[in-house]
């Protein structure tokens, strides 16, 4: 990529603009282009694929690193992806999204849950290569050194080649004292089993915090759960369109009895 | 189905418990089975996958109609279902699972913004067969008596053939004098075209409020959109499995360069 205009780059994620996460991640990209950050003013784990429809949104320009534009945002890490394209970035697009680093994996069905993934997938939805990069450490000090490279090395890799039409990347890093080398992968299977810790208010009234244990269903070899339990950066490629294809022939053989009856103007 | 148990079924929503879709929802399900409603208390639209892990939920128990379980809870559509599974049924999993009946469509990429949807996708993480029903029409008091006869049939079947595995189903009914049939169909390709609503706040600063048009990609006659466009409900067998299998091939044939440099320790 010699003497081409650098790539322009935005940067997201779910942790806040203030996290140790998207800090190496600006740092790392600084390597390869111009960079654009538009993160939320804080935290926002979990927030999945929300957006924010009954609130207003804000959207400022701090200055907190240098030789970088920054926005901190009061709205989801997805609001963000759409502020930055139509409020920041006005229509042309940049070059890549890339989100993270998020402290805490987020691989398997958490893909669903993750404002750092959301973030990529809304990227990739507005026709943006997009990557979420993960690391499994929750600390908000975590040495995220051993990612670095990795990061680069996939960062070059997707703007080198593009992306297949319609996908991003989910990359997750293992806290080993090595990682061994990339894996692609398919998301394992697997769920939370919920286990809501139950207390009790100075008012005597019960409140619940969601707390969870996380169970793999899925003994396959070729997942993102055996890769990081392996040494290994996972990646896994994830598609916006969520049809089961595969089950619309047996849909198709049903037969639906759709009987009106008599209160169905009631 | 004559002498057997009657089936159990949670009902959920993203609009919030005393929205008149529920109340419709909960009157077809009564015909079917015995209900239990875990539902937000106020409106969650567009939460998406949503869930709550930085403050605790609240959930009461309330009595607005006869005949029915209801609770009411502080948090998204998702944490409905988890509260549900976890702390209303306590392990014995309701036979199905049906949330809405949205007021607004669901269909084609609504899918991963929709609170609606998403319970239902955590309804099917949970093993449950779950359905989403959405029809189009925001009004608060929408006539969703052409919905009825469908949302029955459509239950019904779900109950008498089960799903495939790791699949949901995202039903959209059209705004239209009579509804001609059922169509099977695939998500539709499509983006919301974001157009940001730009004021002044009293103390002179800015803020936004999102807005959008919906910018359908895909001609096809196999999707969502043509089967609501054309007079027909719509059904999407939905998957959380994300990954883009077809991209694995594409992926294992580039070769990532993982160069370590001399700022990663930094």
């Amino acid at each position: 990529m010699s003497k081409k205009k650098k790539p322009s780059i935005l940067v997201i994620n779910d942790d806040g603009v203030t996290a140790l996460g998207i800090k190496v991640l600006i740092e790392e990209m600084q390597k390869l282009g111009d960079v654009t950050v538009v993160a939320p003013e804080g935290p926002q784990s979990g927030t999945g694929h929300a957006i924010t429809i009954g609130k207003p949104l804000r959207i400022d320009r701090i200055q907190i690193y240098d030789g970088v534009v920054i926005y901190k945002c009061s709205g989801t890490p997805v609001d963000c992806v759409k502020l930055a394209v139509n409020k920041v970035f006005k229509g042309h697009k940049p070059d890549i999204c890339v989100s993270g680093i998020n402290h805490g994996l987020n691989n398997s069905i958490n893909v669903l849950y993750s404002g750092t993934m959301s973030a990529a997938v809304e990227g990739a939805i507005e026709g943006i290569p997009s990557i979420g990069f993960s690391y499994d450490d929750f600390d908000a000090d975590a040495d995220f050194s051993k990612c670095r490279p990795y990061v680069r090395g996939i960062t070059e890799q997707v703007l080198a080649n593009g992306l297949p039409k319609g996908t991003l990347l989910n990359v997750n890093f293992p806290n080993v004292p090595r990682i061994k080398g990339i894996k692609i992968c398919r998301q394992a299977d697997a769920k939370w089993a919920e286990e809501f810790e139950e207390r009790t208010d100075p008012y005597h009234r019960s409140y619940y915090w969601l707390t969870g244990v996380f169970k793999l269903r899925d003994r396959g070899e070729d997942t993102d759960v055996w890769a990081l339990q392996n040494g290994y950066a996972s990646i896994v490629p994830v598609q916006f369109d969520m049809t089961a294809h595969h089950a619309i022939p047996e849909l198709n053989a049903w037969s639906f009895e759709i009987k009106e009856g008599l209160n169905d103007k009631g």
